[in-house]
C-alpha cells in the first residue's frame, strides 16, 4: 500500500482538529485524556491537535485541579466563549433580523426590525440589513468575539453559488446576486430559509441528546428557545412505533429523516434524509408550497393550479377568514403580526378564522401525505407561522395524515418546532458555527 | 498525528482493491501502469493490489504484447468473464424471472415464466422461483462463472433487514420473511423492484458514459437492452437548460438526481439524490402510487383517497378502457400481456383506450409535478409498463408537468427507460455485481 499523500495528510489533520473540537463541544469541559478516549486517538496525537485549537482561540483551558474532575487532575478544555462566532441574518417579507451565536450555539446578540420588504428593491433592503449587521458585530466584538462568517436566510430559491436569489416571489426578487450588496467581511453566503430552519432543528436535537434522561425537567440544550413552547409529539397513526419512551419528557428531536415545513407568507420545506439536507439538481428541493392539493383548483403565481400555497399560505388564510390581506398587513405589521391576530381571533372562538385554519391544515395534510409516501420521513416538523397557529392547524393535518397513511407499516411523527419562527435565523448563524466545526484549520490558519 | 489503525488499514486495502477493479471495469483492458495513473497510486502499490485481484479470479491477464496498446507493451488486465457473477430474480404479480450478469454487467443467462402469483401464498411461489434459480445457476456454472449473491426484486415495501416483505398488496403478502424460503446459497436478499430498476438506470448511464461521443451510432454500453427502443429525451418546459448537446445521440443518462417511476400492476418509484438511493426512515420511500392526485376521489386499498394508483394503475386503466380486469388477466396473461393488448388497441385508434391512457398520464403528471417541486430532480425516468405505453401516456405527463412547472428556473427532463420492463430484474443482478465491486476483498477472502 502506498503512503498517504500530502493532500491526504492535510485532510487527516483537518479531520482530527474537527473531531477534537466536536468532542469538546458535545461533552466539554473535557481533559485531553477524555478527548483522546472519545475520538480514539493517542494522547500524544491529541496533545498536538489541542495545542493547535488553543492557539487558534477555539478552545480555552479552564486550569488544572478543577473541582469535580475524576482521576488524575488534568487541565479541562472548553469551547472559547470569547472566540469565533457565526452571524445569521434573515430577510423576511416584513422584517429583518440579525443574530450572533458562539461556538456552543448560544445566542450572544440579536437585533430585529419591522420592514416592508414586499416588492422593495434589494438595494435599500440590504443597506438596512447592513446597518443591523454592524450593530450586532459591534456588540459581539465588545464581548471579545470574532465573527467568522455570515449566512443570510431568504424565503426563495437560491442558486448553487449561495449568492444569487433565483426567485423570491413574496419579496418580488428574481435573479438578484446579493453578494455585492452584502458587507465585504466576514465572508457571506445566502441560503433558503426553510433549509436553515431545518438545520436549527437538527442542532436542537444534537444538544438535547447530550444530557442524560432524568425525568422531570430536562434541559432543552444550549440553544436559546424564544417564542412558542413546544407541543407534544404525536404518533400517527395511533400506533406506538414512533412514540418516545414513557418518562422521556424531552423532545426526541426530528431524527435523521425528517421534513421541516416553514410557513410564513409562503410555504417552504426542507427535506433531511440520512442526516443530510436534500438540495436537488438545482438546489431548489423543498417547494412544498407548489405541490398540487386541488389539481383543478385556484391558479397560482407559479403558473400551476391548486398549489398548497393557494390554500394554506397567509394570504389564502386571511381571505378565507374574511380579512382583507392588504389591510391586515397595514394594521398588523411586522413578523408575526397577522399570525398573532389570527391566533387571538381563533382563541376567541371566531368561527370563520377557525374554519380557515382547519381548511389550511387539511390542505397541508394532503400535501404532506404525498410527501410522506414519497420520502418516508420519521418526523414532520411544523415551523414558522404553523408553530404559532398549531392548536388550530395541527388537528386537521393529523386527521388528513391519519386517513391517508392508514397502513400500520407507515408511521410518522408530527411535531411543532420548539423554535417557532426563530428557526431560520438561528439556523443561519449555526451554519457558520458548523463551518468552523467542520474545518477548524481555516480559523487556525487565518 | 497518529498512525492509521489496523481497521483503517483494512479499509484502505478494501478501497484500493475496489478502485483498481472499478478502473478496469470502466476502461479496461488496461495495463498496470494505466490503472496506477487512473487511481493515483504508485505502480508498486497497484502491482500488489492487482495480484490480489488476479488471485481472487476477479481480473485476468490478456497476455503481453497485445496489438493496439500504446507505449511499452504491458500485460493488459481485463475483468474475468469466467469469474464471479451476480444473480437477480423478480417476483412479479404474473411472472417470475431470474438472470445472471457477469462482472462487466453482461447478461449471461436468463429464464422467465408466466405465473399467477396474485394472492398466492409465498411458499409455492418461492419454490417455483427456486427451480428457475437452479436452472440459471447450472447454466452459468457450465460457463465457468460462480454466483456470489442473489437479489430478489419484489413489488412492495421491504423491511430494512432486506429479507421481510412488509407489504406487497398486489401479491397479497404481508409481513412475510422470504429468507427461509430462498436457496441457502449464494447469500440472498430482497429488494424493492423500483429501487432496483433505478439502479439499472444508473448503471446504464455509467456504461454509456465511457465511449467518446462520436456522433452517429454510439454504443449504448455493455448492458443488454431487451425490449423497447429508447425514446428521445424531452426537456420540460420548452427551455433548453436540460437538453443534451446537439449531435449527442446517446442517452444522457438520468444524472445524479432522478426519479424512476416503475409502473406495472401498481405504481412505485425510486428517488436517487446525489447518486444515492433515498430509502427513508423505514426503507419505504418512493410510494408514488399513493400520492393523492384527486384528494376527494376514489377510495384506495391503502385507506387513503384519490391515490395515483387509482387513476394510473393497470386495473384503473383497464376499467377506464371498458375492459374487465379479471377477464383481461385470463386472456392476456404473463408479463406485459395486458400492456401489449392496450398498446395494440391504442395503436389501432381505440378511442376509449387512448383516453384512458391520456387520463392516466395526466394523473401521473400531477403526482410528478408535486414530486419535482419537492425533490428538484434533473430527470424523471418512466419505466416498466409506462415504457411500453409511452407514445400514449408521455404527452399527457408532459402537458401536466409543463403547466405546473411553468417557472423557467425549474427544468426537468422526462425520459422513457431504455430497459423497458427489464430494469428491476437487471438491477437486482447488477446490485450483486456492485457488491463485489465495492468489497472485492470479500470474494478474495472467500
Amino acid at each position: 500500500m502506498s503512503a498517504p499523500s500530502p493532500r491526504t495528510q492535510q485532510a487527516l489533520r483537518q479531520r482530527n482538529l474537527s473531531l477534537a473540537l466536536r468532542a469538546v463541544a458535545a461533552g466539554g469541559p473535557l481533559s485531553r485524556a477524555a478527548v483522546a478516549a472519545r475520538i480514539g486517538m493517542t494522547r500524544a496525537g491529541v496533545a498536538a491537535v489541542v495545542d493547535e485549537l488553543l492557539r487558534a482561540g477555539l478552545l480555552v483551558e479552564l486550569g488544572p485541579g478543577r473541582p469535580g474532575t475524576v482521576g488524575r487532575p488534568g487541565s479541562a478544555l472548553a469551547l472559547n466563549d470569547r472566540g469565533p462566532c457565526g452571524l445569521g441574518a434573515e430577510i423576511g417579507v416584513d422584517h429583518l433580523a440579525v443574530c450572533a451565536v458562539d461556538l456552543s450555539g448560544r445566542v450572544r446578540a440579536r437585533v430585529a426590525a419591522d420592514a416592508a420588504n414586499r416588492h422593495h428593491p434589494p438595494g435599500p433592503v440590504l443597506a438596512r440589513l447592513a446597518g443591523l449587521i454592524e450593530e450586532v458585530v459591534a456588540e459581539v466584538r465588545g464581548e471579545g468575539l470574532t465573527p467568522t462568517g455570515l449566512t443570510v436566510a431568504v424565503p426563495g430559491l437560491i442558486a448553487r453559488d449561495e449568492s444569487t436569489v433565483v426567485r423570491a416571489p413574496n419579496l418580488g426578487w428574481q435573479g438578484v446576486d446579493l453578494g455585492p450588496l452584502l458587507p465585504a467581511a466576514p465572508p457571506a453566503r445566502v441560503g433558503n430559509e426553510a433549509n436553515l430552519g431545518a438545520l436549527a432543528e437538527q442542532r436542537l436535537e444534537g444538544t438535547a441528546a447530550e444530557p442524560p434522561v432524568t425525568g422531570e425537567d430536562g434541559e432543552p440544550g444550549t440553544v436559546d428557545q424564544p417564542g412558542t413552547a413546544e407541543q407534544p409529539a404525536t404518533a400517527l397513526p395511533a400506533g406506538d412505533g414512533g412514540s418516545p419512551a414513557p418518562g422521556d419528557r424531552r423532545s426526541p428531536g426530528p431524527g435523521r429523516n425528517f421534513l421541516f415545513v416553514s410557513a410564513e407568507i409562503g410555504i417552504g420545506a426542507a427535506v433531511v434524509m440520512d442526516g443530510e439536507l436534500l438540495r436537488g439538481a438545482h438546489g431548489f428541493a423543498g417547494e412544498l408550497g407548489h405541490v398540487p392539493v386541488r389539481p383543478q383548483g385556484r391558479p397560482c403565481a407559479c403558473g400551476g393550479r391548486g398549489c398548497l400555497e393557494q390554500y394554506a399560505g397567509e394570504e389564502a388564510v386571511l381571505r378565507a377568514s374574511g380579512i382583507d390581506p392588504a389591510r391586515a398587513r397595514a394594521e398588523h405589521p411586522g413578523p408575526g403580526g397577522r399570525i398573532a391576530m389570527l391566533a387571538a381571533r381563533a382563541a376567541e372562538g371566531d368561527a370563520l378564522v377557525r374554519t380557515a385554519l382547519r381548511e389550511a391544515g387539511g390542505a397541508l395534510g394532503i400535501a404532506l401525505a404525498g410527501a410522506v409516501n414519497l420520502l418516508d420521513p420519521e418526523t414532520v416538523v411544523l415551523g414558522g407561522a404553523l408553530a404559532g397557529l398549531g392548536p388550530w392547524v395541527v388537528p386537521a393535518v393529523e386527521r388528513e395524515l391519519g386517513r391517508r397513511l392508514a397502513d400500520p407499516a407507515r408511521t410518522v411523527r408530527l411535531t411543532v418546532s420548539a423554535l417557532g419562527a426563530e428557526g431560520p435565523l438561528l439556523g443561519a448563524a449555526l451554519s457558520e458555527v458548523d463551518a468552523v466545526m467542520e474545518a477548524p484549520g481555516a480559523v487556525a490558519a487565518g
